[in-house]
């Protein structure tokens, strides 16, 4: 059995029973219940990860999959495909945004080359590399079966590892030009959703550019002809190895009961197909902020989820996470540092429970 | 000249010259451009705040204003009134909601009674006491005008010995049982939306509570007929002392040039109470969260803020300002560290600015 059967089948949903009882302590600090919103659903939450009731994150990573795509050719990106191998070596630099972002939030960043087109030859860079690069789905297949599932364990693998360094919260990011082509491309094959909807102008396209794409991810579909029941027939024949990669994150943290953020749009394409592989896989799930990419919204109703932040961000590379990790710790501090209705000498009754989601 | 109209006419606008010089050099990081959306909003607004192009955060403080509402009697609330009473001594033990998440983003709270019914005696709370609680405005208005100019003197005079201490980014946030009954007023007097629109279950109500809340907002504003074209008018009426003192923090802040943060409603109501007395105070407002009360939406619209937090707060105390101030510091940070394109050898011209919200 390959590591990606065996970690599907060793996934465990949330343990209920710890987040009643988080529930029961959440419900007893000193505040109308359900005040706190979102903050006491992901402390809840978290909990079902865990097993434990009260939590403390240690050690933080965002992993950022880095690989390059070989419908660039056809023009839906401004970037030049070099992009890819320069950003990845600049993560390593720490003067990207989210290298910047995971300083304040006093995170590291984990790269990891899963398919870019040239040797990287850094050595703060996993070489995880499939392939150099996939083919054009406008044309082909992007990768064979076999890769994808390559791909997906690559990413299992360096959460396996990052877990076993200590690492107790992670995020997804990715870098690979042309990947939010890719991803619409997934979304679409996944959802049935029409192009119209889920194709967005990814880091900057004029209005004749953002047509073309839209043919582009509709000629991929209609050649490729990918199985939506499959999730690693979308991933192999119109997706990345970048997106593959972070599937196999989620898979991981999900086998490894670690909370896991989703960024932006390519990790949301992702999220979808690793919960299409395990439904469990959701929750332990974070999401961090709604995409601008308009097929972003679809996805957080598929997976159910709501982001925290609202801030229009579009630059990918898991820049949403740090931000998200800061909000994460917040709900946990907040859990375990308020004081209960008895200490705060408060009436407990004088509050009506209208909470909504939790019931 | 009184502290308020000399507060007023010494508000000065956003420094356009400096925003100009920050977004040049937001627009030559290595990102496309605009894509960390309203990460750069923010940077480029604080520039224009202080004046500078770089911003680094050096004290925080949220100040909770603190008062009683005589509208209690008529049942608009769930808590006993001695709740004001009791969290306000809390805030200075350093365990409810807003303290702790303060105490994660190294925040400081400020606590100021500005009207609550009884005596506090507690060295920690600002002693700033107008009068012991408003009138119920179902029956009379809420304050005298001079007593609403001195609850907004006291904002004002709390937050110039904030910035003389070193504060550099203050948050709003208040404890007062029924502010959000008098808040929904002051938004409906002041906007003219029918109270249906403006008033929500605020702490926790049932239905029949409700329908009370809506009728004794719409009986204030029969009964005191407020000048929606004079915010003090407003206040004094059918407002409370905790909203008039934020209304003057706000104005404060604008005078000293200091960004400050909007909680949730009642401090929003304030907020545009502020903006209609000067408009320019909107340059050096920063919302953090949308409140879920129904009125919100409606005051960020008329303020044209958009709130960077989704996460269906409802605490009050100030809860969200320590949130969004770990945001602002996050956006200062990306702005302050990370590499231009030469830095990262990347090509400046293959992004295309599709930026939206700045021309």
């Amino acid at each position: 059995m390959g590591l990606l059967e065996e970690t599907l089948i060793s996934i465990k949903p949330a343990n209920k029973e710890v987040v009643e009882k988080a529930w029961n302590i959440i419900d007893g600090l000193t505040k109308p219940i359900g005040s706190l919103g979102e903050l006491e659903e992901i402390a809840a939450k978290i909990s079902g990860v865990t097993g434990k009731t009260y939590n403390k994150i240690n050690k933080k990573s965002v992993v950022i999959m880095c690989s390059d795509n070989g419908v660039c050719e056809e023009g839906v990106s401004n970037n030049p495909q070099e992009t890819t191998a320069i950003v990845t070596n600049n993560f390593t630099k720490g003067i990207t945004g989210v290298c910047v972002l995971s300083q304040f939030a006093n995170s590291d960043v984990t790269v990891v080359d899963v398919g870019i087109k040239s040797d990287i030859n850094n050595p703060k860079v996993i070489n995880k590399k499939v392939e150099y690069g996939t083919k054009n789905i406008a044309k082909e297949a992007a990768m064979t079966r076999i890769q994808a599932i390559q791909a997906i364990e690559a990413g299992i693998e360096v959460v396996d590892n990052l877990v076993k360094d200590g690492y107790d919260l992670l995020g997804t990011g990715e870098m690979g030009v042309g990947n939010t082509t890719t991803s619409a491309a997934v979304l679409s094959a996944l959802s049935d959703f029409p192009v119209d909807v889920v194709v967005g102008k990814g880091s900057g396209l004029t209005e004749e550019q953002y047509v073309n794409k839209k043919m582009v991810v509709q000629r991929a579909i209609d050649i490729n002809k990918p199985d939506k029941n499959d999730p690693i027939d979308v991933l192999s024949k119109v997706g990345g190895f970048d997106i593959a990669g972070i599937c196999g994150c989620f898979l991981g943290a999900a086998k490894n009961r670690t909370p896991i953020v989703i960024d932006g749009f390519i990790s949301s394409a992702a999220a979808v197909c690793a919960c299409r592989l395990n439904p469990k896989v959701k929750d332990f799930l974070f999401p961090s902020h709604l995409s601008a990419e308009p097929g972003a919204e679809y996805m957080m109703k598929e997976l159910g989820l709501s982001p925290m932040l609202n801030l229009r961000m579009r630059l990918g590379e898991g820049s949403g996470c740090p931000l998200a990790f800061n909000i994460i710790e917040a709900a946990l501090h907040a859990m375990n540092n308020m004081a209960t209705y008895e200490e705060a000498a408060l009436n407990r009754s004088a509050y009506v429970d209208i909470r909504e989601k939790k019931n």
